[in-house]
C-alpha cells in the first residue's frame, strides 16, 4: 500500500513554492549553502522564514536568519530576542539578532532603510551567505510603484523592486499579502503587527492605508496586482534601455572625455537622456540632486543648440557644448 | 514717444503661448493652413478656442471650430449650437455642430470616444485642416494614467496622450487645469460644467474626484504634474523600445515568415516581447485581447523551451516552435 504525505494548505504551498522556485533559479544558491532570512517578525517575513525552514534543507541549502533591533520603539530589543528564539525554534542556525543606529539622512523611512541593508550586508558578509531573503509581497510592490509615482519618476524608478538584486532575493514579490499572512497563520507563527505600519506619520502607511483603498474603489479590484504588473514590464524596459545606454556610449565618447554632439543627436531620446545622465553623474554630480529638468537643459545643448551659455548642474558642476561636444566639469577657473 | 501694448493676464499670456508654440513646431500647419478646434464648451476646451482665435491669424493660420453634439443628454442639441455660435463669434470659419451616434462597444466612454474621434476625423478631411486641436490639460493626462496603471499596462499605455499624434495636437497638454480654466474665465467665456464629469458611473470622474484628491493628500501636492512627468519619461521609452524592435525584426524574421528563435532568444525581454506582441497581431490575433499574459506564454517557447505544446492566443490562433522557429497561425487541420 502507497502513501501519499499530507498536502499543507494551499497558502503554505504556495509560499513554498515561491522560496523554492527562488533558491533554485540559475545562478542562485549551491548545495551546501547558507542562505539567511531577513525576519521582522511581521507575518510576511515570518511566513517567509517558515517557508525557507521548510524548503531549504530539502534542496540541500542551510538556512540562517538575521532580525534587526532598530532601537526605534519601546521594547523593540525584547522583541527581536523573541524573533530570533522563533527562528531558532524553526531550526536556523545561525541566528543573529543585530542592534543598529538609525541615523537622519532620507527622512525616517529612508534612514532606517539604509541602516537595515547596511546590517543585513555586514551579516551576510560575516557568515558568507549565498543570498538574503526578504519578505516583500506584491502589495509592497504596489507602494513602492505609487511613492514613486508622486516624484515623477522613469521607468527604471517606476520599475519597483526586483526579485533579484545582488544577493537579495524577494521570493514573495509575485504573491499578495493576503496569501502571505494566511501561510503565516496556517504555519502557527505568531506575527508582530508594527504600529508604524499604519501610522500616517509615514508614506507609505498613507499609502497603505488612505490611497491604496481609494484607487481600488475608483478604478476596481486587482489595482495592486494591476501596480505590480505594471512595475514588472517597466523592469525590463529599463533594463534593455540601459543596456542600449552602455553600448552607444561606447560610439559617442571621444577620446579626451567630452560627448560628440552630432552622434548624440541620432540617438533616441530616451537613450540620449539616459547617457547625458550618466555623464554627468559621472563627470561628479550627485545622483540625487540630478533631475530630469537638469538633464533637459543638457540635452537642449544637443539639440537645441544656438550658441546658449553652460547649463548649471548640482554640486557645481557646469555643462558646456564646446567644439561639437558636450562637456561636463567645473566652472573654468 | 513708444506705447507697449497692454500685457494680457498671466494665464490668458501662457495658454497662447502654449498654442502658438503647438503651431508652430517644425512639421506643424503652413502658411494659409487651416486648423479646427474641438470644443465641448467645457471650460478647458473653450480657452484652446479662445487662444487659437488670437494667435492663429497672428501666424498666418485660419482657424475653424467643431463641436460634437453626442446626443447623450437632455438638451445637448441646443448646447452644441450655443457653442457654434461662441465660436462663430471668435471669428472661427468654418465652425460645424457634428452630430454623432454613441454605440455600446468599449463602455460609455470609450465608445463616445470613439464616435467623437471619428467625427472629428472625418471634419478634418472634409475641410482639409492641417490640424486638430484638442483641449487636454496635464490633470487629464495625470488621469488617464492612473486608469491605465490599474490595468497593469507596459510603458507605451502609461505614456498617456502624445502632444501630437498623427494630425491631433494638445498644446494644454503641459499645462495644469487650474491655470486653463482661470484663462477661460479671463477671456469671458462662458463655460458649460458637464455633470459627466463628476459622476460617479464612469471611471475617470471616479479618478478625479475621489481618487486625485487621496492620492494628493496621501503623497503630497503635485500628485498629477509627477504622473504627467512619468508619462513624458515612459513616451520616450516607448518611441524608443519601438524604433529598437523594428530594427530587430528584419533580423529575427526569415524568408518563410517565422521568426528565428535563437535570434529572439539573444534580444533583451522588454524588445523580444514586443517583436513576438506585433508579430501575433500581424498574424491575426485581435490586439485588445492579446495580454502580456500571452506574450509571456509565447515568449517561453524562445527562452523555456522544452518540447511544450502550442500556445493558444485569442483570435482562435496558435502559437507553435517548430524546427529553431516561432511560428504564430491559425490551427493547423
Amino acid at each position: 500500500m502507497t502513501h501519499r504525505p499530507p498536502q499543507p494548505p494551499p497558502a503554505i504551498a504556495t509560499a513554498r513554492r515561491a522560496v523554492r522556485r527562488a533558491l533554485t533559479e540559475p545562478g542562485g544558491p549551491r548545495a551546501g549553502d547558507l542562505v539567511l532570512v531577513a525576519c521582522s517578525g511581521g507575518a510576511d517575513s515570518l511566513a517567509l522564514a517558515g517557508a525557507a525552514a521548510f524548503v531549504a534543507p530539502r534542496i540541500g541549502l542551510r538556512a540562517g536568519g538575521v532580525t534587526v533591533d532598530h532601537g526605534l520603539q519601546e521594547g523593540s530589543a525584547e522583541r527581536a530576542a523573541a524573533v530570533a528564539a522563533t527562528l531558532r525554534g524553526l531550526g536556523f542556525d545561525p541566528v543573529e539578532q543585530v542592534s543598529v543606529d538609525v541615523g537622519h539622512e532620507g527622512g525616517p523611512e529612508g534612514a532606517a532603510r539604509t541602516a537595515r541593508y547596511a546590517a543585513l550586508d555586514a551579516a551576510a558578509e560575516r557568515h558568507r551567505a549565498a543570498a538574503v531573503l526578504l519578505g516583500h509581497t506584491s502589495d509592497d510592490q504596489a507602494e513602492t510603484v505609487l511613492l514613486r509615482l508622486a516624484r515623477g519618476s522613469g521607468a527604471r524608478s517606476l520599475a519597483g523592486m526586483s526579485p533579484r538584486t545582488g544577493g537579495y532575493l524577494r521570493p514573495f514579490l509575485g504573491l499578495d499579502r493576503a496569501t502571505v499572512r494566511a501561510a503565516c497563520e496556517l504555519m502557527d507563527l505568531a506575527a508582530w503587527e508594527d504600529p508604524h505600519n499604519t501610522d500616517p506619520a509615514y508614506a507609505r502607511s498613507r499609502v497603505r492605508v488612505e490611497a491604496l483603498p481609494v484607487l481600488e474603489k475608483a478604478l476596481g479590484p486587482g489595482i495592486a496586482k494591476a501596480l505590480a504588473r505594471s512595475a514588472d514590464l517597466l523592469r525590463d524596459d529599463a533594463d534593455a534601455l540601459e543596456a542600449w545606454t552602455e553600448e552607444a556610449e561606447r560610439g559617442v565618447r571621444r577620446a579626451d572625455g567630452g560627448l560628440d554632439a552630432a552622434a548624440l543627436a541620432e540617438l533616441p531620446r530616451a537613450v540620449r537622456t539616459r547617457l547625458l545622465r550618466r555623464a554627468a553623474i559621472a563627470a561628479g554630480c550627485p545622483a540625487g540632486a540630478l533631475t530630469a529638468g537638469h538633464v533637459a537643459e543638457l540635452d537642449r545643448l544637443v539639440t537645441g543648440w544656438r550658441g546658449q551659455a553652460h547649463v548649471d548642474l548640482p554640486g557645481g558642476m557646469r555643462g558646456r557644448r564646446v567644439d561639437g561636444m558636450i562637456l561636463v566639469t567645473p566652472p573654468l577657473r
